[in-house]
């Protein structure tokens, strides 16, 4: 093991990623069930006591990861989109555009469940954090969408494509949830079925639009 | 009040229902935390103990009461689509279509939330009949869609058709929230965004089939 010296602030944050990194490995091997206090320690190699320094209690920690992830996943699948955008011909990057957040959402199973199950969780704060991700997802999603050309630029527009965002992550979540199931077995079908479903979308609101006059 | 007299049976149904009747309107007003088996027997007049004679646990009411539910939309929401479907050309009936399911989840909306998340809990014997009620809602849209035009007669065709009842659920489940979160306050605009996906996927479902040739 290389010879190396933290700072106070390093410990604490290896400390700190290492009590995730344990928490999401036992959400994907032994699903919620496992998600002890105890057990997340033991598996990280720290202390319990010492839990309490990063966390005020297991629903507290898997809000961080929630950020955590939001954070690493974020980023690829706005790239992926904007490449998208780029290059309105290509199919296969518009397919990518659905691959990715579909992807994402399938490394993790227990972990996506989890979530998805807390933003109908009004009572707890864990659901509050779930919602206010959503919401920036859905933010992101909706200058993606600008960008590919769909138009905001009215309140009513702007509420409509905000409607076709939220529309398109229930559909990316459905498929992962029908293939994390099994029932999908195949990820490049559902990636078709969320091309078809945004690609006749976006027919339909720019067809609307353009029927609907001179503006 | 009428003095009549109930069978053994009768009454032990009335009781049941009362039950239920008592769980609805206690998440209608005061939302899960409500839900003890003392406060659902004392609104509804019913002793405490008799609680168990019809139920194991308040999970094992909220999986009846959602068995009920289904019992009584669906067929409403069947027909409504039944009614599209003989008339293909009735926009109106083709809205109908959309609004029937999406009022039927925003009329008892902390119920709706329970049983939507329920699906994502693979854990309770509740999450489990909240999958096989998803499977049989699911199953009948395929039927309704089948009989609106969209074909199911190849394996490949089936299961597509069986993702696009998939999405247009969580479509219809994503509107209802976004409505009951007060994000999307005009139901209309609701059904409008539901008629777009829809009518979207149709067309590039029917389009990519008469694409892929002389089958």
């Amino acid at each position: 093991m290389p010879d190396v010296t933290l700072s106070r602030r390093e410990a604490k944050d290896l400390t700190r990623r290492r009590l995730l990194g344990s928490a999401l490995r036992i959400l994907d091997t032994e699903g919620e069930a496992g998600l002890s206090t105890g057990n997340v320690c033991r598996s990280a190699g720290i202390a319990q006591s010492t839990f309490y320094v990063h966390f005020r209690n297991m629903q507290d920690l898997l809000e961080a990861l929630g950020e955590e992830a939001a954070r690493q996943a974020g980023p690829v699948i706005r790239e992926a989109r904007q490449r998208s955008s780029d290059a309105p011909r290509s199919a296969e990057r518009l397919r990518e555009a659905f691959r990715v957040p579909l992807e994402k959402m399938c490394a993790h199973p227990e972990f996506f469940r989890l979530n998805v199950r807390a933003r109908f969780d009004r009572a707890t704060p864990l659901g509050e954090a779930a919602r206010r991700r959503a919401a920036d997802t859905r933010a992101g999603l909706v200058e993606d969408l600008v960008a590919a050309g769909i138009p905001a630029d009215t309140p009513e527009r702007a509420l409509r494509l905000e409607m076709v965002a939220d529309g398109v992550t229930s559909l990316t979540e459905a498929m992962a949830i029908g293939h994390l199931d099994g029932r999908y077995p195949d990820i490049e079908e559902c990636v078709d079925v969320l091309v078809a479903f945004f690609a006749g979308v976006r027919a339909q609101v720019l067809g609307d639009q353009a029927a609907s006059g001179t503006e």
